[in-house]
């Protein structure tokens, strides 16, 4: 019954949203709808007849640029469109490409690489359900005195240590639930369980270690179940908008006074943004900064090296899914009151497509900061104070990737700044211990204990960027501007010493790969065919921040796979297969189909269509006010006007209308 | 008669102080009142009959820390008020100490090193009136084919380059404004001017250069002299808290639902929080974490060796008073329109007390991001999520020092984060070249030419901040965790490598000296008498943000003065006499009273009472977004609870109620 309601809802929303498809021109790069989705199943399924096939990615094939760009100069006919669809079956990864508008497969090849494809939710669930019924299993639980109830398994990518060849597995941890939702406070610790996912069977089960369940108390995070004492009520605070928001959205297509953008979703790479372009006022036009941006990979590897933990290095685009785990934003609390929502569509493990409700957020910020301002009183008998206020607008979407959550925010700004921000919060992955106490503790713990037997393990997370900047055109060069510390020489003054600006050029790959710290250097992207009227290169710099680097051997698996994880920044020429810093397949990846490998190449990058990919890291080194969630940590970075404009582009900006403290009625 | 009336003013505002200062107990850390800034005036003149004495600085001189610390133990007896005041008097500076209560000099001694004190506004604008009605300059701007009555100059300290002995000058540069009020952005090029302030003449003239002045046209910032096209027009909004602000102030004591702070001005350092603790629900006490927090000094050196730029190494703190400095804040477009302001006094160079209107501003920050959030779906049948907004205290003052605006913002969080952030905007300092395209620039420019005949000096901001952090006690010691690879050993499994924190304590000032990016290890202050129920040190980490290095050589006379920029993070003991990072006389230093020369002790500092100081740096290479005024670049840092709290201290802090969408009436 339930089962046949879905189905009718189903239809409905296909319905409306065919409606909404007929009243509206798609764009070339808007994700596919549920529609589209159906029919890429459909075409699937009919191709292989009686077959036992399962969807583990279902998604736009953007068209290639140059399409796309011959597209944008002529938009009469629209490029084609397609989808790409892995799926899996008879144990092997099928990359189908379909024509939806001929309704045709386009291409259909066996992928016969190392890796394998995004797993799907259903898949996980259904190996997380299996140990249940495992006879060893259970006999584990009432070995630790525990009742089978409240007992939940999660499921956890494998990585890669060297294997010649491995089958398409994942591992299960399972924790207990019992007296809390925090269920990963309580891991069941010393149990190994591997399921093949290809025979939806355990493939390989241990239990080799008796350690104590870490009890439930104070790992509760509802409000409706937390106990008094409370913390100190905050005020409440609304913003207000009289004359409502600043911008429109018409389709994926959002327009705000000084941006453009395309805002597409993805079941793997989450927000997409596309064609950005900000105003110039002096030019009276948008003009390109940003052709598609996106996290290519977050690869999040931990520091436990012992048997239960080695293999936890997870690639969370690749292997799960920034998109899939997309959660629904909660209005008035992850997102203000003047926010804007927008639902997505996933293919699911059966290829139909299910909606995520309010995926994205869209809001202007009035933070209270301020865009630009001067008090002047050097001139006599004359005061004078400018202030423009500053407001962005943000593009928000959370994904929690199992334990964690991660606050994506793309901020546009008037002054033609891009801030990317990344929020981590949510629950740490903990680690069952005998320890009550650090006095217990001799050896190294691999993390920092949290509470009675929890360590909290050290572990990164490396969000690494695809930025396919277009700097006022296509053909664009990267430019490193040093800063080099000069002796005065010929006593021309007292002064012995100064740093200037020594810039070069990147030629090829290897000129632009550059790690760590990036502090005596303005990294710029410029349009090598364009000046300002005084003669500067028109460019965009990125403002580092958060740039930690991989700390593991290089030589070490995880890191032959996050090679991409070796440098902050790196350039690349175009290419639309380079897409995934980690490769198309990541999970069980080999590392070789990363950046790193691509990169080899050593392809000219002077004067092309390039790529930045910026890695934004972060040691976490967890404490115990981590536990039992974790407040929000932030990290980001900067894309900045670099002579861009003639001059200041919010110069001439005025202040919005004072708003009046309104007579409001609550 | 305009004077006359001002006089009048003053009187009642003092009258009016004076009623408030009777009805409200004295905290022993509030600046001083309008009142005792009188008083201060009255025994320094009454003491010196006769003499032409100038104010160089009057501030409260603050009890000794242990007797401000027994005080707060036993509040019933306020330790002596006393005042510091900096004269200048016969070419020498006086430092003397009044006794506040008993009306009486405690000492008064001639300062006989190196450096001067803080510069008066009222020497500066005599100074810089100077030039107007001195024949060489007025052939000078003839000779330029310019009015005199469009020239306004400014006045600029000089610095130090190895002079043993120089007498109490600045230099004098002048300006054109003509057709602008952006007169930073027409320099007189090529002239040299100095002032004897002592005898207030000047002392050297030279008219070297011949240089175009840079055209008006482009560099009006005021919004009611701009021409068309203006920029799109931003929508007006506005934050409403239906039930009031969260905070409450008493005098210069702030209270928020989870903060405590004392807020004092200084015409030094601007704004200095002290006693800052943290509401702790679980102990239901407030703990202490900053004991006083303050920007030290703020070390602004140039890059263009030649002649008529080479001494710009400008020490904003001290010499020209970060206080001072500051301005009027405009409501609605500084600060929110939740925002408090409070208003601040500091002594003219007749030891009159001014009042400074807004100087400060306070409010709540409701910038729509998330304080902490988990959503769960691993739990079969439910979904859980969970979300609190997040809100924060802010204080903000700006100080427009010349040309920059500072924007100095203290963030205070429920979660027990302190983030420290600086806005830089306002104009640049600009040089007149005869360069119109940057195809005519054969040798270093020394900048990036912005405008025809413009060129941005490149330069740097470092802004040193006093951080007396006490940590739950005033006995800390500073730990420096590294985070450093291992191999894996013993086949424990495939895994190749990981890293792990070695921890450090850092026994005295020589181990506690950190340079540079600062990417793999947490810095953390720790209180080693205390620790958690599981047995961790108590601790608030720094989380560096902008941690550019000066790149001068270490022999440069700027570096030797500026040389608590050598390194990003120095720990000294506590010690009173040790405020200002560049010597309490800063103005024309030789760098023997800086924090390199004090840390060159090497003192203990294991389980002391110590002092953080923390340098956040900008290189700032000016690009034409720049010109001709600044959109804000932001920089910060934070400090965070790090096992300071037995669990998220905002885990039980409850949303704050919904305020739904107001029926408003603007």
């Amino acid at each position: 019954m339930a089962s046949n309601f879905k189905l009718v809802l189903l239809f409905f929303l296909i319905h409306l949203t065919f409606i909404r498809v007929s009243s509206h021109q798609h764009h070339p790069l808007d994700p596919l709808t549920p529609a589209e989705i159906n029919i890429v199943r459909t075409i699937v399924i009919d191709s292989n007849p009686g077959s036992n096939l399962t969807f583990q990615y279902v998604g736009l094939d953007e068209p290639a640029k140059p399409v796309l760009l011959s597209w944008l100069s002529n938009p009469t006919k629209p490029p084609p469109r397609r989808a790409l669809v892995i799926t899996r079956m008879n144990k092997k990864s099928h990359e189908i490409i379909i024509d939806l508008s001929a309704h045709s497969i386009v291409s259909n090849k066996v992928y016969e690489g190392h890796g394998y494809p995004l797993m799907s939710f259903e898949e996980q669930t259904a190996a997380s359900e299996l140990p249940l019924e495992y006879p060893p299993f259970i006999q584990s639980v009432q070995k630790r005195g525990l009742n089978m109830s409240s007992v939940v398994c999660t499921t956890f990518s494998v990585g890669w240590f060297g294997e010649e060849k491995s089958p398409r597995v994942l591992k299960i941890l399972c924790f207990y639930t019992n007296g809390t939702v925090n269920f990963y406070a309580r891991p069941l610790e010393g149990i190994t369980i591997v399921v093949d996912l290809d025979v939806m069977q355990i493939v390989k089960y241990y239990d080799r270690l008796d350690i104590p369940v870490p009890k439930a108390e104070g790992t509760e995070y509802r409000a409706s179940k937390l106990k008094p004492p409370y913390g100190p009520r905050l005020k409440g605070a609304t913003i207000v908008q009289p004359d409502g928001p600043g911008f429109t959205i018409d389709g994926h297509t959002i327009r705000w006074t000084h941006w453009n953008f395309h805002l597409s979703f993805d079941a793997r790479a989450g927000p997409i943004i596309s064609l950005a372009s900000v105003y110039d006022i002096e030019k009276s036009k948008f003009r390109q900064v940003i052709y598609r941006g996106f996290v290519s990979e977050l690869f999040v590897p931990y520091m436990d090296p012992t048997e239960e933990w080695y293999y936890k290095t997870f690639f969370d685009a690749g292997e799960f899914g920034i998109g899939l785990c997309a959660v629904e934003l909660k209005p008035l609390a992850d997102c203000p009151a003047n926010a804007v929502f927008m639902d997505g569509y996933v293919a699911g493990g059966d290829g139909k497509p299910a909606k995520m409700a309010k995926v994205f957020c869209i809001f202007e910020q009035y933070a209270g900061n301020v865009m630009w301002r001067h008090t002047e009183l050097g001139i006599p008998n004359q005061t004078i104070t400018e202030v423009r206020p500053d407001v962005s607008l943000v593009v928000r979407m959370v994904s929690t990737v199992g334990n964690y959550d991660y606050i994506l925010d793309w901020e546009f700004k008037p002054s033609g700044s891009i801030k990317v921000g990344v929020g981590l919060t949510g629950i740490l992955e903990v680690k069952g211990v005998e320890y009550t106490h650090t006095d217990q503790i001799k050896d190294d713990a691999y993390g920092t204990l949290l509470s009675e037997n929890v360590i909290g393990v050290y572990h990164d997370h490396f969000l690494t960027y695809h930025l396919d900047l277009d700097i006022d055109g296509h053909d664009n060069s990267f430019v490193k501007s040093s800063l080099e510390t000069r002796r005065v020489r010929n006593n021309v003054s007292p002064r012995k010493s100064y740093w200037t600006v020594v810039s070069e050029t990147a030629k090829t790959e290897s000129d632009a790969r550059i790690q760590g710290g990036l502090k005596s250097a303005d990294l710029i992207v410029v349009n090598p065919n364009k000046k300002t009227k005084v003669g500067n290169y028109i460019g965009y710099r990125l403002i580092p921040g958060s740039a930690a680097n991989s700390l593991l051997s290089a030589d070490d698996y995880p890191q032959i796979r996050g090679a991409f994880t070796n440098y902050n920044v790196w350039i690349t020429p175009y290419n639309k297969s380079e897409k995934w810093a980690g490769g198309l397949y990541a999970d069980q990846s080999h590392g070789d189909d990363t950046l790193a490998i691509w990169s080899l190449r050593n392809r000219d990058i002077e004067n092309k269509d390039i790529v930045m990919w910026y890695t934004m890291g972060f040691h976490h080194v967890p404490y115990q006010e981590d536990w039992p969630v974790m407040p929000t940590l932030s990290g980001g970075f900067e894309l900045r006007p670099t002579n861009f404009f003639e001059s200041n582009p919010v110069l001439k900006t005025m202040p919005p209308r004072h708003v009046q403290w309104p007579n409001c009625t609550t």
